[in-house]
């Protein structure tokens, strides 16, 4: 199910994840249903954060960037959940071309896509990387710190238009770790020989995250109702406000009335249960990533005072993308620290297997602050060292109880909620 | 594909283990697909020989015995790989009953039960014990020298005598780590709404080797097909003898014959390949198991010239069941040692991955003896401990390869023969 890994937490177990670690067997098995009927993202990333009394996933990424940032110890079972996923999309696959992010000589990034090949590598396939930037016209070495090195090689359609491909080499799968901010690119339509994953409308040309949070909302319903819980404990609330413009201030009011609508339902849910905590709120794009166009709010007011440099930084996301639509959600503390700064969890998932994890970590950053932005460092989860595998049979006091184990459920129900998301939004669900 | 062992080995890669090791992504594709027609059995581990020159199983066992002896950082995989089996048998599975060898108080046997109900369970399933032996009458604990315990339960068949559990339990499936070689009890028979697993026809009761080693030969000529080696390197020659009662010295003359035919075979392979060592040949029950009824013979004489004690030793295996045909197969030397001790690899899988292994070391024993007898231990195999993960593309001397991949090729071939084995030799091929 999950493997045991060593968290931050140490307290005695809350009231959510005793119920969660007690619900085990139900949990598991609902899951392994769900799977019959819902094929998982190739792979996926998912930024917890862990309020205590709340836990909620706060970021779904299809293309993560971080598997550098796992224990080695976990490669293994990365590389078990890897056969299985290739298993189901391509049997009889020799040869995997990887499409990186472009224009980016990141070295943690570009460890993270050394990572990933020695991870398919391992499956036993061939695998090159293709690059979707016009600069690399023909194979471009990049040295990494460690000796190694990577080969950047252009992508080039086959003689009848109809495979995508390097030069001598054709592969049976294309993995996309670009997650196309900006914009779908030309060779990458009308594949139909070969499997694209995840496909074309996972990336953030299309992709948006209301559509995102509306699946995860009918994937916590069905399991608050299996396990018992308030879905609140493991959802925040959110809205969608269309067609705002921070730097031409349109949209503002909706947004005022949005940001003070979600925050009086917290308020109400805070005294239901006793939480003594300010209610906020996070502003961000419903099409945007890397941490970019995101704000804190704790007043509606703070929507109108918006400084110039403010609005500039909520107006952009990566790759030049024009910010229109944006959500505005319940935002969760993150209660957990590692030498005192604040720390979230980024649970990493290969097909539906869980297969590491680590915490990111920001000095600089509050307890109700994206992390995901720069001076952030990652560190990663270990398994937990024990003579005995945790084990809830176990003797009391002779095992502790795996406390990853509500990380990795609550990141498999975002998972769900994208398997969810892909179908819906899927163009062509008849290729899909 | 296999995760990266320490092995024992330490020359230079002997050109078997090279050229497998080259066909990587050849093999590991070969595999899923034979995996696409073929179900693996639930879990199985395979005695390796490794001579250098040969590399072969000797045993596959259907009920493997000795999960405690993986090293617990293997634990994780084991894991996903049985939430891998669980989903393909039976996914809305909670309870899974666990039947153990009958009439064992050994306590490595019961720390093999007591790994494999923490395996279970950290897949997401209750689990329990429940006994074929007519002395557990009522749920018996048994304590365990790292202080937990196991409770053996009586088996009870449901009022309307359609399934099998113990009181207040009803699973969905059924694990045997029983390999019925006292025969089928008859509350194990026409269970046809829960899942059993590995099916009855697996145990020793109806099992023989010669059909495995008949299903290896198929396999292992595919095999050597596509990677362009002899299937001699990897396959012992073997024949079946039929009616040999050793104390009553029927069938004698068959056996001599058969052992002198196979001798002259491995003489004339030797011949062809260079090879210096003296040849030998196992004879061993068909339907034997525990290394019992083995004997090693480097001359047919040696057969007729038994004497009353190795007549007596050779007369009757496991659960006091009587030899009647053996098969006579090549002997392969196995020259791995740890510590100036003889051993020999054993793998273990579930479902169709390798999830561990370790090494069967004997003292006493010589490089072409059974080692499956009293006085061995057991090396777990560690993961090679290393930076950077074995990658056979990285930079020449920064990775050490994967030496225990060829280890788990061959014995998912033998996976993979047992797999045929199975289907061929199903009593009830329809239900299955």
């Amino acid at each position: 199910m999950v493997p045991h890994l060593v968290t931050a937490l140490n307290g005695p177990l809350l009231d959510l994840e005793k119920k969660i670690l007690e619900a085990t067997p139900a949990i598991e098995r609902w899951f392994r249903l769900e799977w019959q009927e819902h094929t998982p993202p190739f792979y996926c990333s998912v930024d917890l954060r862990n309020a205590g009394f709340k836990l909620a996933p706060v970021d779904t990424n299809l293309f993560p960037g971080g598997f550098n940032n796992l224990a080695s110890e976990m490669l293994p079972l990365a590389v078990q959940a890897a056969m299985a996923a290739i298993e189901k999309y391509c049997p009889d696959a020799k040869n995997l071309l990887l499409i990186p992010e472009s224009h980016t000589r990141n070295v943690f990034y570009l460890q993270n896509i050394a990572r990933m090949m020695q991870i398919f590598r391992q499956t036993g396939l061939n695998v090159r990387l293709g690059s979707l930037s016009a600069d690399i016209t023909e194979p471009t070495p990049i040295d990494l710190p460690d000796g190694s090195q990577l080969v950047l090689e252009p992508l080039e359609r086959s003689a009848n238009g109809r495979r995508l491909g390097l030069k001598n080499f054709d592969p049976c799968t294309i993995l996309l770790n670009n997650d196309l901010s900006a914009g779908i690119p030309a060779i990458l339509e009308d594949l139909n020989e070969q499997t694209l994953l995840p496909p074309l409308h996972a990336g953030w040309a299309l992709r948006r995250k209301s559509n995102h949070f509306h699946a995860y909302d009918e994937v916590v319903k069905k399991f608050a109702k299996m396990v018992d819980i308030d879905p609140w404990m493991l959802n925040p609330y959110f809205a969608k406000c269309k067609d705002v413009n921070f730097q031409e201030r349109t949209g503002e009011d909706a947004l005022v009335a949005t940001v003070d609508t979600i925050l009086a339902k917290i308020r109400k849910k805070y005294k239901e249960y006793g939480i003594k905590e300010k209610p906020f709120v996070i502003v961000k794009a419903d099409a945007g990533t890397y941490g970019m166009g995101i704000m804190t709010v704790h007043d509606s007011s703070e929507v109108r005072d918006l400084n110039r440099k403010q609005r500039n930084k909520m107006s952009v996301v990566k790759d030049g993308m024009e910010v229109r639509d944006v959500i505005v959600q319940e935002g969760v503390y993150t209660f957990e620290q590692i030498n005192e700064s604040v720390a979230e969890p980024v649970v990493y998932m290969i097909d539906r297997y869980v297969v590491g994890g680590f915490y990111r970590v920001h000095e600089d950053r509050g307890v109700d602050e994206n992390l995901n932005a720069p001076g952030m460092h990652f560190v990663p989860l270990a398994f937990a060292q024990q003579h005995a595998v945790p084990d809830m049979k176990a003797k009391p006091g002779t095992a502790a109880p795996n406390r990853f184990y509500m990380y990795g459920v609550v990141a498999r129900l975002a998972l769900l909620a994208a398997s969810l998301e892909l179908e819906k939004t899927d163009p062509n669900p008849e290729v899909y």
